[in-house]
């Protein structure tokens, strides 16, 4: 089974606890055979960002799950178009530049296209589960290159899939009869945190070489919120909001460790929330949970609304 | 200055040994404010990646340069194209996924978007200067998104700039009188690792914690390269061969690790080597140093030649 193949390539201690977990995850996916089924005869698994803009809204199961638990999330269109004009206050231009720090997986690069039609390419800052693992050092390059007398918008955020039958925690894939685990790196984590929190494992040490060393960083940093998620009614929809108050933390830490990075009365807007990955053919959405602007001495000036 | 806010915002005896490396790097500039207005005047300070396939070759001092000191470069667009080639006795086509390791500067998205044509959205197991800090654990999650029965093409590689005055270590970026370091992480790797080896700076130990741990990691992965860097007659050149060593071993160790995340009879294409950026309105263009194929029991089944 493809979700357990993520988790097993982790340390056992850790893959083994998150094994529960993913197959609870991938238990629902038998529902929705028939529904995937249909979108593989349609030819709907092209790339979203190639067909960036031609997909239609979330539909179905999907849209009444999103609305249901991720209230306020928008579709990728509509979220750039209301951000750029936010910002058109703070003279966001031409001479912006876009960072984004999203999960690997590439579902993710769609919104990053979108991000792209306005801001062009994106200095990238994330690494597994959304977590700006590039950190200080990342920050300060992507400032380096801000056009001159211009701004840097960053955006962040876990992602979760919601798959066609509503199920979240999953999505289809791009020619995959099992969609698996979405975002697999996050139900690996939450497998670790709910087995150090029952005393299964004991807590892992900082990671000593680089090999793996990223996967160990996201468990560490969801440790915290490990009684939250063992608490949550549904796991998998309080697990992105989890790693967003991580990588909420994170960020900041980031963003004010290198604000001086920044030239002049640049400015520095951070927007966070949850990306939310759908079926083929839909458009996937965002939910925006915070949305600030600092000043290049890491002051926060305001908070943005959409 | 803005090179020198990069190697700032890193640990201070890193930055402060990094600074002379970066500012001699950056002295080159000053011979190509000239070529570099010419370029403004003409708006060619757009992103190659919405323009991609549109410019053209590598000019003038850029393409000489390359030739003398990365013979076998190869303009992306021709790259993408003589490796599909080489994939097809492998049946790779639309059922094949693709991973990148690149850095994560936003000049580097050009390349992604050339292979996103043949093989849509990348997976991206990354960090800075290129290494695959998304490590095991990404390369697992990564083949559990491989298309059901097909194969995988893992491109990774450091980058460096060559400007329009043929500087090797710096190019022109948009919008900026001052294109800075490039790649900027690797270069305040390298101030770190001559510091080491000169013995005004010691070793420093792993990161405790995430903030800043990928830049840590960078040093440490380069530091077993600082006598040959140290020997260098052109160090911005010898710098990206050395980074490249480097990764390669890690994704070797990356690979052969998780090489059983991969289904069946599917394949893992890896081809290494060095991304080099150019001025805007020219391409940009790889050197390919590796390209083996494994199966997924992670032993090496051939090597291709493009």
């Amino acid at each position: 089974v493809g979700t357990i193949a993520l988790a097993t390539t982790g340390a056992a201690g850790p893959a083994h606890a998150a094994k529960a977990v993913v197959e609870k995850a991938s238990d629902t996916k038998k529902f929705v055979g028939a529904a995937f089924a249909i979108g593989a005869v349609a030819g709907l698994f092209g790339s979203k960002t190639l067909g960036a803009g031609t997909e239609g809204l979330a539909t179905g199961a999907t849209i009444t799950k999103i609305n249901e638990v991720f209230p306020g999330a928008l579709p990728n269109k509509s979220l750039v178009s209301k951000a750029t004009k936010a910002l058109k206050k703070y003279d966001y231009g031409s001479d912006s530049l876009i960072a984004t720090s999203f999960c690997a997986d590439e579902v993710n690069r769609c919104l990053e296209a979108e991000l792209g039609k306005v801001f062009t390419d994106n200095f990238s800052m994330g690494g597994l589960a959304g977590f700006p693992f590039g950190g200080v050092t990342s920050f300060g390059a992507m400032a380096a290159h801000i056009p001159d007398g211009g701004s840097c918008l960053v955006v962040f955020g876990p992602h979760v899939g919601v798959d066609s039958a509503g199920s979240v925690g999953t999505v289809e894939r791009r020619g995959r009869a099992n969609g698996g685990a979405c975002c697999g790196s996050a139900v690996a984590a939450s497998g670790y945190v709910a087995s150090v929190l029952s005393g299964d494992t004991e807590k892992a040490k900082p990671p000593a070489d680089a090999l793996d060393a990223q996967q160990s960083f996201v468990g560490s940093l969801l440790l915290p919120h490990a009684a939250r998620l063992d608490k949550a009614s549904d796991k998998m929809v309080e697990l992105p909001y989890a790693l967003y108050d991580a990588q909420k933390e994170m960020m900041t830490d980031v963003v004010t460790s290198a604000a001086g990075a920044v030239a002049g009365s640049g400015k520095i807007a951070v927007m966070g929330g949850i990306q939310i990955n759908t079926p083929p053919g839909q458009s996937d959405y965002y939910l925006p949970l915070s949305f600030e602007v600092y000043d290049n001495t890491g002051t926060k000036i305001e908070d943005l609304t959409l």
